[in-house]
């Protein structure tokens, strides 16, 4: 199949290496020019279980995008997802399906504005992967993820991208819940990366101070007032326990979440409008109160705007 | 007149001395040993305007005080009160009048506890003060005070009060608004001193960000819900501005508040409950929202529990 991975950063270098692998023909599309560059002149270097490879995939800039693909996997920043659509849209034919994993919430929205809802497909992975420097990726741990169709009449498609990805190792499943899924990850980025962000310290520390648990649970509440609107029900007291599980060492404790990685640690903007601040902001839409979400979308801008 | 300042911290220690060198005989009362054993051993260091000079008063530990003074001015840290007022109450004679200068919400009802309605005064001091290391302080600036009685018989009694004070150079003056002062410069405190110390910056650094108007705003609003609730009308946009003044660079804006160099300097607690978490505790008690000052609170206590 003819791949296109718009925004191959860690994990669409992941995915566009495992496709790659497969036999898929796979092109990585991204906007950091120098990554572009050492891909192309060296090959994607993939380190993976104390080995290292480099391998060649072709690379560009999206302004330098021309074949149509049959599938374009979304793997941008959520506040790049716009820029990068825009820049794609020549390669975005009738029939090209686009899979749209990216964090957060909101981004059907968007890629609706440029694709027919029939071709948009929404997915949640459960994958990691790290970018060390320019054309460099490092891959740890195991991983799958969920699909779904928007339009109810495209099914057989959502399954087929399903074969293709897990015939490459990605263990896609379909999915009836993906829109719950996303609002379930989200309740996970909008409590452990904005709180630790906040208070700066990793997902062990945060879950062992004594305000945590009440502090979740207020965020969650908010997130499952608006999802309701959205047709997803969260049952806060089960979602706030599936969170709890994280702080365990032994799961994802020791890790500081993307968010503090952004700011905290490379002095990044973060992607707080597309959790909390998606919830502050479509609460004030809907005209029901999300307090605690408004004061922590404030901060971490207020922390955007003294360290980025 | 014979006098007690019952925590003889920087503001304290400063109190002690002016009111000593007008010739009063003060008594300073401190729960910290190493401090209470240098002034008695070397004097009181007392650095002002580039000159530094040891002066002789008696300085004892809580327990050790016996002599029933005029008047005991209160000046410990918020959560050191009921402790200090526990160990001095056999000096709290029928007559003692006493006056609280602490900062933060609440003091009165704590004090209430210890002393006879009759005999309370509540104040609001502008003054400043450092504490160097024990047994000296450095004094800078200018500064003023307010005092009112609780009970209305006692005004010439806070008057009076007010010119011992004068006639030491620490310009009292008699008020009838200062529980209004007392909820407005925790007004001061519960923006200035919470989100500094949550954001990790300085006064100006706070007041140039873009989220600032916002969040300062949404916790005053809070704050004068419930004080109403204590007959204090505070006007939101008034207090906001008053507020906002203080950024200047002129004034304290190069300043970090003393809840930035509690927690995030000295790794102390702070004093939290008794600014954004009094309002919250009360707000709960008179049934009204304040999720502002419920999250911010959480965070400074989360943040105690790292740090400290």
């Amino acid at each position: 199949m003819k791949i296109a991975i718009a925004g191959a950063g860690a994990m669409g270098s992941r995915y566009g290496y495992m496709l790659h692998e497969k036999g898929n023909d796979v092109l990585l599309i991204d906007g950091w020019e120098d990554h572009v560059k050492a891909i192309n002149e060296n090959g994607l270097r993939i380190d993976e279980n104390g080995t290292s490879k480099n391998v060649k995939i072709p690379a560009v800039l999206p302004k330098d995008a021309t074949e149509v693909p049959d599938l374009v996997i979304l793997f941008t920043k959520s506040m790049g997802l716009e820029t990068m659509l825009t820049s794609i849209k020549n390669i975005l034919g009738p029939n090209t399906k686009v899979l749209c994993l990216l964090n957060g919430l909101g981004h059907e929205e968007t890629v609706a504005k440029y694709v027919d809802k029939k071709n948009v497909f929404m997915g949640v992975t459960l994958w990691t992967a790290g970018l060390v420097g320019p054309g460099h990726v490092t891959l740890t741990g195991d991983g799958s993820l969920e699909v779904q169709n928007i339009d109810s009449s495209m099914t057989d498609a959502a399954k087929e991208i399903c074969d293709v990805l897990s015939q490459a190792g990605l263990k896609a499943h379909y999915s009836e819940n993906v829109v719950f899924s996303i609002w379930r990850k989200a309740c996970v980025n909008g409590t452990l990366n904005s709180c630790c962000t906040l208070l700066d310290c990793n997902i062990k520390q945060f879950g062992s101070l004594g305000e945590t648990s009440n502090i979740i649970r207020k965020i969650i509440t908010e997130f499952s007032e608006v999802a309701k609107h959205y047709g997803v029900t969260l049952d806060v007291e089960e979602t706030a326990k599936g969170i709890e599980a994280i702080y365990d060492p032994s799961q994802a404790g020791e890790h500081y979440p993307s968010m503090h990685q952004d700011l905290i640690q490379h002095h990044r903007r973060t992607e707080i409008d597309y959790i909390n601040g998606y919830v502050s902001r479509k609460a004030k839409e809907l005209g029901i109160a999300a307090p605690y979400n408004d004061l922590i979308t404030s901060f971490i801008h207020a922390k955007e705007d003294l360290l980025v």
